[in-house]
């Protein structure tokens, strides 16, 4: 169970029509409260699809009776008439469920460019509410309906010390397949706290996971998490408790993503230590983590340490400060380079495992900061360029 | 010809044992003067191979006498013991052709992590001070020397309008093979100038042709672009012709490694214009440049502005200051995105020839700005991936 474990939400999701190959593509996650505490982080795309520019203004009061999402189209660069549509979708959601439209946040994943298909859009809407329920059921179909080319739906849960319970569930990210790179994920909780509370925890949580994932440092238009809480077990977690909860859940779920890349043979962990800052770290990760020749080489399991130093290399000093004769790079448990040089055998690295771990030493203060990415591989190119999007 | 079309120069290039292949892969310039003028330029990243420390030291005087060029070995990442075999092949050509270490340049390209084999460079650097000569061929071997993964050797001449000749040679350049990435280029010329003028000539021509191609955001460890002045036809060129006449051998060198790129299926030229600055057009255009969602749907000859138009949307506001509502994109011609939205249908495009230009106007004002990059390919995954190096 995921988003309706935790008291006071029920969900469904269901095929409307919207994908022509009549897979699941709308879900609808509903808070009875007693709460109706919500907060959400977008995008940084300068270019924000209609639900993008629609989700901003609902949730700036820290309030949301529900979400819709569709697969099957992003409504991105679709214009005004692509932000009625946004509009239109909340307006007769609210009217099924008796609320506020300007309470029900908006969510689209899929191509960009093209209207969506309206009248199998609310005809979905006005069924599902109908449909709406809590448990496994609900979960599952709601986790798959916000599915693209995800092989698997993604779910995690956490419980505070408390009692309170966070769910969660996730769609998307790079690698699953660019054109259609955008990660949605709600979470939901029980625990009794404001807009404030959940605003904090929500951002914290976001900055040491999602923000982390990079697969191919392309920024989708549409990225939207989004944090509900109803209140319902009574339980006023405190800032920390649910701030650890909500990043729990947020981790299980982004390492998820990762795990399902499709085009991806290799998840890479890239381990930045002895920065300045963690700013620098997190620099320095990010460089090697968008390398094509790391992660073409990490594709033919070739531990290349030239190509990781010199994409270090090409981070400004003012950004990350180093001194190239004291960097040294590991690779799943080898030390490869040591001072800037070539140290143990390339040979010695066992490059078969899925996951592999590259850890960068700076030899230059005590920060660290790490980017998880995949490698580059033939089934991301042929993703990338086979369909038309 | 090229090289030694300018007169004052003598040079050649042959097989020295150090490609276990057989190939040749090292050469010799040198300039009888009577000048000794030099100006270079050198990559930017922080890691530098031996050969750009040593170099960067022989050339801050504005003279030089010679440069010595190897492919087979980047001789980067090998600390002082790399550094020393640098010095040790300066002042082996120096003795050879009897003029100081200080002057003589050195250039090289291969494998990151590796020391060189000296005893064949340095044999091969006393043979070829024996083969020293002026035309066709000793252009062809000196061309043919330096390539790595290039399928041809590069070369190009222009003649200023007072006639003095600058003539030039290149290898490299990322999609090449980017384990190799290394972009080697020397220009020769028989104006009669003092380092400054050749010096602000080279600085001025780079900025707009070697430093527009980004084939894949990775900066090599040894990239040099080097010019040489003979002063031997004794025609004192203005800055301003000689600057012409180096920005025009250097656009076409620039264009011929683009068009030689192995991985890769098309060449892409993205011209950003009405940007407010130079600056942002160029910063726009590189974000394009580098999207490997960009390239890849240009492989797949998919006219997609959505990508385009999300790529530009990842560029900081205070880096390009730009409205989305005013962006429109045009692709080979047809302008596929207007105002942000859909415009002319993209099955209008023919994606087909290899070279393609993406056009966006920002609406912003009046500067410009282009970069050249090649499409996201199963050969460039493949060349990066299937050797170890």
């Amino acid at each position: 169970m995921s988003i309706t474990r935790p008291r006071g939400f029920r969900a469904v999701g269901l095929p409307a029509g919207i994908k022509s190959t009549g897979a699941p593509d709308l879900a609808v996650i509903v808070n009875d409260g007693p709460r109706d505490t919500a907060a959400a982080v977008f995008t940084a795309n300068r270019v924000q699809a209609a639900p993008v520019l629609w989700s901003r203004q609902v949730v700036a009061d820290g309030r949301a009776r529900a979400v819709i999402l569709n697969s099957g189209g992003a409504n991105a660069c679709t214009g005004p008439e692509g932000f009625a549509d946004t509009r239109r979708t909340a307006e007769h959601l609210a009217a099924e469920l008796e609320v506020d439209a300007q309470d029900v946040l908006v969510c689209s994943t899929g191509l960009i460019g093209e209207r969506l298909p309206m009248p199998p859009l609310l005809a979905g809407a006005t069924t599902a509410t109908a449909q709406l329920g809590a448990g496994t059921e609900a979960d599952e179909t709601t986790a798959r309906a916000i599915m693209t080319t995800d092989t698997v739906p993604k779910t995690a849960e956490a419980t505070t010390p408390s009692g309170a319970v966070v769910g969660g569930i996730a769609k998307g990210a790079g690698m699953l397949a660019p054109q259609l790179a955008t990660m949605l994920v709600v979470l939901t909780t029980d625990a009794d706290v404001d807009a404030a509370t959940a605003d904090a925890a929500l951002r914290a949580a976001t900055a040491t996971t999602f923000d982390r994932v990079d697969s191919d440092a392309c920024m989708s238009t549409n990225d939207t998490v989004i944090l509900l809480a109803s209140g319902a077990s009574g339980i006023a977690a405190s800032l920390e408790e649910l701030s650890e909860a909500v990043r729990a859940v947020s981790a299980d779920l982004a390492r998820q993503l990762v795990a399902d890349a499709e085009g991806a043979s290799h998840d890479v962990h890239v381990v930045v230590r002895s920065a300045t800052t963690e700013q620098a770290a997190l620099a320095v990760a990010r460089e090697i983590a968008r390398s094509n020749l790391v992660k073409a080489a990490i594709f033919g399991n070739d531990p290349n340490w030239g190509r990781i130093v010199s994409a270090a290399g090409c981070v400004p000093e003012e950004v990350a400060p180093f001194a190239v004769e004291d960097l040294s790079v590991t690779v799943n448990g080898i030390e490869v380079c040591r001072g800037g040089g070539a140290h143990r055998d390339r040979s010695e690295v066992d490059m078969t495992p899925r996951e592999t771990l590259i850890e960068v030493d700076l030899g230059a203060g005590t920060a660290a900061g790490d980017i998880w990415t995949n490698d580059l591989t033939h089934d991301y190119v042929e993703e990338n360029s086979a369909y038309s999007s």
